[in-house]
């Protein structure tokens, strides 16, 4: 199979093209922003330019589109007007997608679709009411992306992913950002981190989401570790792996009152219809995104 | 004030229009595709000609905008590819009305934007679940609109209308079909005509969707003659109206079987909130479209 990847020198994106291209017999194509940082092969496309996106799509015909470019910038996803261009080019790309032939598209969604108000979020029962402007802008393009594929026959599957954390995450993160701050010796301000969230690591959310593009699921399909936990014991799984004197402060920071107690991802879809687990516990990814930042830290 | 309507020389938007013009101290300015017929005043504006749009708001800097414009062509309409375009064009007034100081947008919902499961269809209780894509493009453009409105302070109502009839709606749709077809002494093919709809003049519209526009209302709001009758009775009114030996033909065409048996609006807000009720009753609008139509019909 063909593959096309956008976003592909993103967080997700690129762990994506390299899941994909570690698969003999498959051929992958990944498009980035010219801007973007980073090296290595692929095409350099903005998304928003038409005709050049057309003509991308004529040349490679891909089998399957795995649409993961979005506007990110941490902090200011949640608001930022971006999200409503990010609709655009995901409803631009979609059609050019059935014109030219594709017959698999997989979009990037969100846990931020569904209403928080529910504490398990199960695909096609909890109501999705988005509290967010990103999580809004993902569910109007995945309702349009859906009855599209719909009218034109195309396949289409919507990871609604859930906390996703790694190494290169963007800076002032949770994880990156505790592991840097306690093996800096610093004390690590955060919230008391009572909210029970869904950590996943990113090459694990790449994999599933690999597994879910090769399978024939279609609609929104969570993707989490099925390790929910409070964000304290995220935090001091961190504080143990790194060691040291420096602590994490809990409560020095205040919660965010909108801020849902629990979001609890039913992942009965992702088990039992793709087929899918991660390969490794959250505590060996925090273990292993430990190593990797204080390796990068001794390093530089 | 000074309103800004798109879709000006529409099926609503004309009449839209035509409507605030008659309002002393207020100015609109109505924006017309540049290949759209008929005649009078107002910009011409492709509105995907995203620099020609800016340039269009930064001069006129309007207090409202009434977002009327959207692919119609008739029975092409609901599952159309042009419907993706439409969100986009949408998305992106949107961001433009609010970086150019619009206080007020009002875009054009439908009753095709709830699951039509329900019968009864209330704006912030029935689920949204639309069937086709015509309702989902209406329906994600909302879910979005609403949250980016948030963000910016701007105030957003949608209004969700009904069935709308009129005497220049486009060929081939249920009351002027009957009418011509009776009127031409043919006998009139339809389906059965049990189904309950909301049939509401495309004048009651227009007047309704500037009392929303004008009040301080947000959100969805249904807007509908609150007379929700079987389709068979709008034909049998309509073929008494008429007169002559020809006669409707129920169940000569056949039902689709995805048609709900009865969508019935509630209009709580629209009387309630905005304070809006028809003029007419459906039979006198019906009565009045059935002299429009003959007339013309006489004259050409």
């Amino acid at each position: 199979m063909k593959f096309l990847v956008t976003g592909a020198r993103g967080f997700l994106g690129a762990r994506v093209v390299a899941a994909l291209a570690a698969q003999p017999g498959d051929e992958v194509v990944g498009l980035y922003r010219p801007r973007a940082g980073g090296a290595g092969p692929g095409i350099a496309c903005d998304l928003d330019d038409t005709p050049r996106l057309a003509g991308v799509l004529r040349e490679l015909r891909p089998d399957a589109i795995l649409h993961l470019a979005w506007f990110t910038a941490h902090g200011a996803y949640w608001s930022a007007p971006e999200n409503l261009g990010c609709v655009a080019t995901g409803l631009s790309l979609l059609r050019l997608a059935a014109e030219h032939g594709c017959r698999r598209f997989v979009g990037a969604g969100t846990c931020a679709e569904y209403d928080w108000q529910s504490a398990q979020l199960i695909e096609r029962a909890t109501p999705c009411a988005p509290h967010t402007l990103y999580g809004a802008a993902k569910l109007g393009l995945f309702l349009v992306a859906e009855r599209f594929a719909q009218t034109t026959g195309m396949s289409l599957a919507w990871p609604r992913y859930g906390f996703l954390f790694g190494p290169d995450e963007a800076p002032g993160r949770l994880v990156t950002g505790a592991i840097r701050a306690l093996a800096a010796g610093a004390d690590f301000a955060c919230s008391t981190g009572t909210q029970v969230r869904d950590f996943l690591h990113v090459d694990e959310a790449a994999a599933a989401t690999v597994a879910i593009a090769r399978s024939a699921v279609t609609g929104p399909v969570n993707v989490g570790s099925g390790e929910a936990m409070p964000v304290r014991q995220i935090v001091e799984t961190v504080a143990a792996l790194v060691g040291g004197p420096a602590r994490p402060r809990f409560g020095a920071l205040p919660g965010r009152p909108e801020d849902p107690a629990a979001l609890i991802l039913d992942l009965a879809r992702l088990h039992g219809e793709v087929g899918w687990r991660p390969a490794r516990s959250v505590h060996a990814q925090l273990a292993a995104t430990v190593e990797r930042v204080r390796g990068e830290a001794r390093a530089s």
